[in-house]
């Protein structure tokens, strides 16, 4: 007998969720003896708990198919973490009450670390409950954290856009330094690694190439040692342009980005790590500089999203769907990589129980001696992700992404009044 | 007898300038019998002034031709204003004794409102003073504030750039907004105008579409009335995502991005006016933000070039040198619009002393009546000026810019004393 596969996005989205939700709702579709639709959680895991359920049967086959070149979460993501088995034990009954009440036996569940924890929650919330249901997770993250994958869709695309993004805001300071900005900085996202930052590096081709620095979190931020690095490029390239981590700080775990900055209450500003560099570099070296920070564009530009990333993102949902076929329960889809050139790669599965809770930060051997760029391992590591380019369709000059219908499903429950 | 031909790049960059440098060397060098070869002026006019020219002569025609889709400035621009006749008279001898001692007969001036003023100021001097040369403004800029140009070179990929963002981001703002960030701040160029701004709402396309508000210098800036209608928008849409102009200001003319913020020092900190503006909203509405900065990235982004903008800005650079070989002198090449759909366009020209210190701001019949958007004749103006892809060729995942050789030619002149 058919059963409904629920699916929900978590987090921060990406240029490619969509693709794997694309990937899981096409798979999906094939079996139609196994799967009776796809539900999708209203803004993620909250939708479930809400019974806001949306029906994506009702989904033309070209909005599904569209979903691939479009950023953001198409169902709505959310930030809210599920607790633990024990404290929150009403929650969990919850989501299977609402899954009993649309005969849901597969949970997707498409998100980082917490999400992946959760779903490893749920299948063994289920086992233990006795309702049966496969629980899968799909990977997702700019932050490249997850473990057991070689890679985590969503980060390919934010690399190739800092990459590109530096590699152009170079190509302009360069050519106003002599009278005018000499230094260049680029806050990218990354409060726990410096994966984003890393990737910037790739924009280098040759010596004396941009960025000229890359500030990870992974590196205790020495001031007066930064100092010196940028006042040398400056001397030596014309210019500086570099690329900084939201996250990077001091040896005492102090963010850079709490530059001590008041507003005329005395109330602390939190402003990001690019303006309170730039504030530095004021004081210490009284260089002109320009920064900028990218913030969410970096991670929805599907108009520059990798199309290596796109495929993977696709294939981790298709693969989380060909697991559920196969009867597999508890486990993450993955990317293996097979070489790194050429570049071959495929999709595996690991254990939840062997993913949650882990954090991947960037190895030390990826970082260059003097903590300020990357080593050549980290280049063969990185260089790959960002390759193809997955061009979304144009109209009237601009990307076109679509919007979906987004059917509600009848509720079944009553309200919930917790 | 051909003489030598003098270009300059001038003031802040853009994805397009290259490509009237493009224009122009190609153009020049279809006619050996006129243009002995195009000098180009190393950092601008003080490459000029301090008789350091490259001879583009020595570039192979597949490197001029990648100048086409390279942002930046190829040989170097400059923040440096010629000063006025009067007061100034040693800096024109000075460049007229530079293209006398290199038989420069022909001035090309590509940039901005001071760049066409001096290229006036060239034209006078040169009739003034006996020494022939024919001066020829080639329009610049993305902040699109030149008169007798219908748009500027540079615009349309900036205004390319600004509407993809923030279709972007508001995809991801939106899926995010039901339990984390409901507001998103995009802060773009315009000091004085808010063209670059106001093409941010070509990104709506149905009622309740992103961005839900434009903030141009045009439209006093009113704290109240503006946090009304971000309440509103996040109540009506359930989030909202703006463009804001880095030069909006008060009724009294002071900027909004001048927040009073002080460092510990009791230092002022300039920050942008994003940043601002997210400060502004947790004060007053307490609801979660995120903001961006494009700063260089937006006029750097020729991966997202429009199309018509490079086709723009590659014909008035050729149409220049087609005005020289006409015998032309002391004017600007213009863009003459003469449909808006389908959009037809041709080359055309002004005289400069017509073009010279006029600043052209967003006309109010542009601006919608509650000055937060732009009317259906703004739209109509704006829309073709993005309408094209012009992607520039891919290497290693990420767009292949070429860096020129720049061969000095030797110098004939002593060092200049002042």
């Amino acid at each position: 007998m058919a059963r409904a596969a629920f699916y929900a996005q978590s987090g921060g989205v990406t240029a490619v969720i969509n693709a794997s939700a694309c990937g899981v709702i096409e798979t999906a579709r094939q079996h139609p003896e196994t799967f009776s639709t796809v539900l999708a959680g209203r803004d993620g895991i909250v939708g479930a708990l809400a019974e806001n359920l949306i029906d994506t049967g009702m989904e033309s086959a070209a909005r599904v198919e569209a979903l691939r070149h479009t950023p953001g979460g198409a169902f709505g993501s959310c930030r809210y973490k599920l607790g633990d088995l024990q404290g929150q034990r009403d929650e969990y009954l919850r989501l299977l009450e609402v899954f009993a009440a649309h005969d849901v036996g597969y949970f997707f569940y498409n998100g980082g670390g917490d999400s992946q924890d959760a779903t490893h929650k749920v299948a063994q919330f289920s086992r233990e409950f006795g309702y049966p249901i496969q629980a899968i997770g799909i990977p997702k993250t700019v932050d490249n954290d997850l473990p057991r994958t070689d890679c985590c869709p969503g980060f390919g695309s934010i690399a190739k856009y800092v990459a590109t993004s530096i590699r152009e805001a170079a190509f302009d300071v360069a050519s106003m330094a002599a009278t005018s900005t000499r230094i260049f900085i680029l806050e990218v996202m990354g409060r726990h690694a410096g994966w984003v930052a890393a990737a910037g590096a790739l924009a280098q081709r040759g010596p004396g190439d941009a960025p000229h620095l890359v500030v990870m979190p992974e590196v205790p931020f020495e001031r007066a040692r930064f100092m010196e690095r940028v006042a040398r490029s400056v001397e030596e390239h014309g210019y500086c342009a570099m690329v900084v981590s939201e996250g990077a700080r001091y040896a005492d775990g102090k963010f850079v980005a709490d530059a001590g900055q008041v507003d005329r209450f005395g109330h602390t500003q939190l402003g990001g790590i690019a303006p309170a560099i730039s504030a530095m570099i004021n004081a210490d070296l009284g260089i002109k500089n320009h920064w900028a920070v990218a913030d969410y564009l970096q991670r929805s530009a599907a108009h520059l999203a990798s199309a290596t990333d796109v495929e993977q993102a696709y294939a981790v949902g298709q693969h989380a769907v060909e697991l559920a076929l196969q009867g597999a329960n508890d486990v993450m889809t993955t990317i293996e990589r097979l070489s790194d050139s050429p570049y071959r790669w495929t999709v595996g599965h690991a254990p939840l129980a062997s993913v949650a809770n882990t954090e991947r930060v960037l190895p030390r051997a990826f970082i260059s001696a003097d903590g300020f760029g990357i080593t050549e391992a980290c280049r063969r590591y990185l260089a790959p992700l960002i390759m193809g380019e997955a061009t979304p369709p144009y109209r009237d000059g601009l990307p076109d992404y679509v919007t979906l219908e987004n059917h509600q499903v009848p509720k079944r429950l009553p309200e919930r009044s917790t």
